[in-house]
């Protein structure tokens, strides 16, 4: 069933926890694999749906460009609140100065923050090209994190069936994937899912079964 | 002069250290207030300019929803990494929640957190009403942070002439106000200025001195 592999997700900056609460009892309602909630939310989620629902929630989001430090420390505070699933954004600035050491070095420190927890790992695709989408595919491989992830739907641009079969091709089989940003219809999702993603960040799934 | 006023600005997700040295170039040739950068350049932008610039840069950006402790260890690691001044984003998420208690204490322990830095407030008055924006002018007022600023530049909406009005209006006598995001006219910067503004944050008046 296409809701087992949604993140149900709500991200926006003036959203209160009555929306938050809401979008638990949906995803406990349709069985998502899992809410995706801003970090400040985390504790008070993780208190209401105990173990009923997973929590996934995002770290140097959404423009990537805070300091590994810093992401390590948020995914650790994340997880003291209860987070079960972690959404990273890979730093931009340095893939596109090519310090691609750096940016697997920073992927590897998050994943180790994570201790088994699931990590995905945001390329925000908009912003690259042809050959850095290719590179963050192997980057993301060698550094062991779960899941590549399309985009963190406040750049412009979200996941599109091109990137997803590129994803598909250039990951290894340990890799999986998540389109996110601006999916909107289940005729897409369904297409995202043949394309070789395993999970879709989304709100809008669950309004159209529900609608 | 009004070069002397402005944060000159770079928050592009897709910087490079060129971009960013060529900032500071700038703002040492046209003496600004300071550059505007992400948290993952300070380091490299200090050791460039060492006391010849001050340093800016931005802690829970842009969306505000990082908890607290996030943002007084992300404020941590930028001053140990040579950063002048702060920027923080308020959570939008609570004020709108009306727990005001809890974005003045947010506030109150970045400032202190800022050991004397410059700490300047972004309430991104494009997400608030008319009473959310007054309410914020108190409660920065009471926090003791030392600026208010409109807006990150990244939802939306920028600084509008009614809102730093208004500001001017609200705040207390010790917070300064710096209006940001979309100012891209000498007239418009003028006019933020003589309506209370004494920092703006913009990459352009630089660009039209220069042209």
């Amino acid at each position: 069933m296409i809701l087992s592999k949604v993140d149900h997700t709500l991200l926006k900056q003036t959203a209160v926890w009555e929306d938050i609460r809401k979008l638990c009892d949906e995803a406990m309602t349709y069985h998502t694999a899992s809410v995706c909630i801003p970090p400040c939310f985390v504790r008070r989620a993780k208190e209401y749906v105990g173990d009923r629902m997973k929590i996934c929630t995002v770290i140097g989001f959404p423009n990537g460009y805070s300091t590994t430090a810093v992401k390590v420390f948020e995914t650790e505070d994340a997880l003291k609140a209860g987070a079960d699933e972690i959404d990273m954004v890979i730093n931009i600035n340095a893939l596109k100065e090519k310090r691609y050491d750096l940016v697997e070095e920073e992927i590897r420190a998050v994943k180790q923050a994570c201790k088994g927890h699931i990590l995905k790992v945001i390329i925000e695709t908009c912003f690259l090209t042809e050959d850095e989408k290719k590179r963050m595919c192997r980057i993301v491989t060698e550094a062991g994190a779960d899941f590549i992830k399309t985009s963190t739907g406040f750049a412009g641009g979200g996941a599109t069936f091109g990137d997803v079969a590129l994803m598909a091709e250039y990951v290894g089989p340990d890799v999986r994937i998540k389109a996110a940003g601006g999916i909107s219809t289940m005729a897409d999702a369904e297409r995202f899912l043949e394309l070789g993603a395993s999970r879709l960040g989304t709100s809008r799934i669950v309004q159209m079964v529900k609608g």
